[in-house]
């Protein structure tokens, strides 16, 4: 259908983009638009790095490209929100990433958002991405779960992790409203929001539901 | 149904409320949030100054308070969003305003948004608003359509001038988005991007897109 | 007498009225403005929530109206500085709020101005109008002195507290001045100014000061 | 008497010194503090540069050291403050600029403030001034008058280009409230508020204004 | 020798890195680094839009790494500073963006920058980019020479409108300090500078300036 | 020669001096300009004061007209930047100020900017400093290495602290490059940065490398 949102997860990992496609399904309606979650694989395994970010936007305006003729919108599902502006000039629907989505609802609902962010070495990517933004007086600060490579994939420590890191942003940064800054992992965002006890933000939820009015809206049809 | 969106115009204009109802029927689906739109009975015909603002938090309240157990999220549809941290921390159920969304929904579309006002007063306290919600540096500016109370019945002028003044945003102060700043004239936003050839955001239809998304997800049930 | 600088509590608690009254005392001249401190009769005990903060414009305003002919000016003393631009479009005579005053006298005597706060659940409600002010990147930080409601009838526990976060405000954040982010307590200033080794700004103080100059320059007049 | 209120007009035009001490004179109370003006008699004739800003730094801090055991407070009458914080390091009582001070004060009367310079050249300098103050985010800008040095003598075309400044801040800049950037001029304040619509803070007023309440307060005593 | 300088250009018209090469002409001494200038083969013929932009990362990416060996520093040599960060991640030496560094050399020039773009359509791009550089408050404003394509070629009327662009940023905008938004037309610095009366800042010199203390004094090797 | 750079140490400390003719060694090239430091024979042992750095401006004003005839680029020496505003409006020639050059370079490097000041004194001076800068959002924190004048004498117990002072920075302000806020301590540049494992910028290194550029460009030829 020509209204479908398209959920692009930049990464190559197939159990990220499934992950993704669960998470949009309190977001699928009767008569709403479809959404439809698909891989890059072009793309690295996860995003990791600026240059990471920088060359899939090639692939990612391709993609875009090929689906404009039956698509609404799309997501970009990564939390460096690669390509964004590219993919703006180049689409004639909306565009919308999940760390700008996920901030700009953040500040609907604390006045101090905090980032969780899975790597240290993100941190200054998503601080140059937040003052473009124009909104870094509303961050009280972004901290990285501090694990190895080798250590993400134990799910548990990682979850663990991030309740840490979410009450030192909420104890020690004033943080009354936690932004969860990677994708694929909305299985966490109750349980974090509950350890917690101040709401929990999960990105691609928050891109794909901005995404839906868009749709719906046909604000693009300039 | 419990996931009724509830838009509350504060002020006691019929017309006004109707119009808004109009605006959001492209956001009914059939398996979404119903959309319900009521006027403050106890609100001014129109809001134009700060003590208006002020004067309609508790009727807005109680209507809130009254509402909860049937409504999944609530939208305050003007554009001073009267109330909005007050009725936040009343309410266990989102609570959304027009300007705040609007202005956030503007951040994805454009680099710089300007706003519409109808009345030169209100300018001052949209500015201490933006202020507040952080995003003053994404301003362009915000201009009125200048025209007098008796000169605002007519339609005809009012749009005209509003051409006029989004013509001036765009050319003089570098506005590449524009945001109506005002509620219940949603049917002029389409004529109006097309003579500004830049997208225009209604406020309204910006507030109860993102209330969907909120309410589907739950994100609120701490 | 026409030149009466008049103080309203906006909360109904009259021992905290009669403490702001004693603090008036060095600011009375022979030749300068009476100054008369007056409690909000309609007001809650305590002004502790944003809904408090909204709720009490209605009858301020009232006051306002009323005694706008024997007044050269009202001084608004509670924190939050509740309805200061309703006041201030209805009178013709100048209108200071002691959150405003305090601050921005704390600006003319340090670098980095840290608030104490009373309530924890204060703190976004004064960073959204430290924002609206225009002056957040003058604020070392606020803290709360985190007693609960029974804890702070204790005084001598309240002081000693007060004296633990200004400690804090200083070596932890920076701050070179302290305001006391609450109305009544002046005669605490003095002492914790001495533990503190800081100037400490007392804000209904602060504000009445402002208004003497206001009253005898007439500036209102246009 | 040791409260006395020393304003220190940096430059050596004994004129202006007067036209100060006769706008202090609403401000001289029974029972208040005294108000003593005096001219730098090592200072230029006018502060004009940035050179002679830093250059009278030396001179005030020896006035103020001869002057502290019989002053409470001192107020420097220049719109470049210059020295005030060598000044308040040096000074066991407050010091105060006449910049601040009446910036401070426009906060509190409208949203965005502007500034009529009376030099061109000055405009640099004020502008990193008043970024050090914190507030750049409230100046809705600053103009020069625009006249040469000969023609400044001309009070009516001073006054005039005044008026034509102040009206261009207010309608060009959004500027709802005037500073007037020079001292020794507060004869003109009120024409040019009336001539204007928009109040007009004059800044020697403004500061020794509040040195009163500072003096009273007696919060310099650590 | 591996303390050369390379000055890559990021698009692939030769005549441009010419003139770059001409530029940097003052910057080579006798025992300084060599100073090397190439064309991105894989460029566009003018780097016009995000995209171009984001698709030279890549094979900038191959050269910076190809040439590790034997250079000292790299300089980027178009506005937008396609792919910084990503090189910086990469590169065991400094990389500068001819951008940031005219603009912060502008910084110590005068107190508001302006920016003559060539194109409209990369203000609101370079706007994003100033913003992350944190430096936006020191903007005066960034303006197009507004000419087509084909009028482009034109080289009178190109500089022509340089001059009325530098005037209108200069008289209307408050910029004291103007830096060209664009690489390889150092030649029309000299003039435009005299034309505008204020001082002109040409990027490639001055990042390439830069570069040679980085050179020197080997900070980059951690 | 004509395009001497002027090394102006502004305190009248020999040994510094010489400190910072060393640290300048790598930055004398062959072809390239002399380089010459100086002490202001005038200045206080040590500038620790806002008062010693107010009054250094005159007597450097003075060294820099004198100088101006066989100077090409002046370097103020200081980390507070005494008078470099005065000494532009006063030289036909540039003027850098090595905390302005240092902070502007560390921007170059990293995303967030720390600064090691020596006393805890000048850290609201530095801020001031800071903010007219217009780069405060850039900066991580600044803090003192904290030891008395007696200790400072001690090199490794400062050195010692320096270190400490780094970790902090980088740990708890999220600091990804180091500001060292004193000048004449070059030779602690590489080990500090060796236990840092950030790059560490030398101010007087930096200003002086800009200067470089500037001298060779002739920019200041208006």
């Amino acid at each position: 259908m020509a209204d479908t949102i398209l959920v692009i997860n930049p990464n190559s990992t197939e159990t990220v983009t499934r992950a993704m496609d669960a998470a949009c399904e309190p977001l699928r309606m009767a008569g709403g638009p479809a959404i439809e979650c698909v891989s890059l694989q072009e793309g690295p395994p996860g995003i990791e790095t600026q240059f990471h970010v920088d060359s899939v936007v090639t692939p990612l305006a391709r993609i875009v490209s090929e689906r404009q003729h039956d698509c609404g919108a799309f997501v970009i599902a990564c939390f460096s929100d690669p390509g964004i502006h590219s993919l703006r000039e180049l689409a004639r629907k909306p565009v919308l990433g999940i760390a700008e989505c996920s901030i700009l609802t953040a500040l609907t609902i604390g006045e101090k958002f905090g980032v969780i962010a899975i790597l240290q070495q993100s941190i200054a990517r998503h601080a140059r991405y937040i003052a473009a933004l124009g909104v870094r007086d509303r961050l009280a600060g972004e901290l990285p779960v501090g694990l190895g490579v080798t250590e993400l994939v134990d799910a548990g420590k990682t979850y663990e992790r991030m309740v840490e890191t979410g009450k030192k942003l909420r104890d020690d940064h004033g943080a009354d409203v936690v932004v969860m800054g990677c994708a694929g992992m909305a299985h966490y965002r109750k349980p974090l929001q509950a350890a917690l006890g101040i709401p929990v933000v999960e990105p691609t939820q928050a891109a794909v539901a901005m995404a839906i009015g868009r749709v719906r809206l046909g604000w693009h049809l300039l």
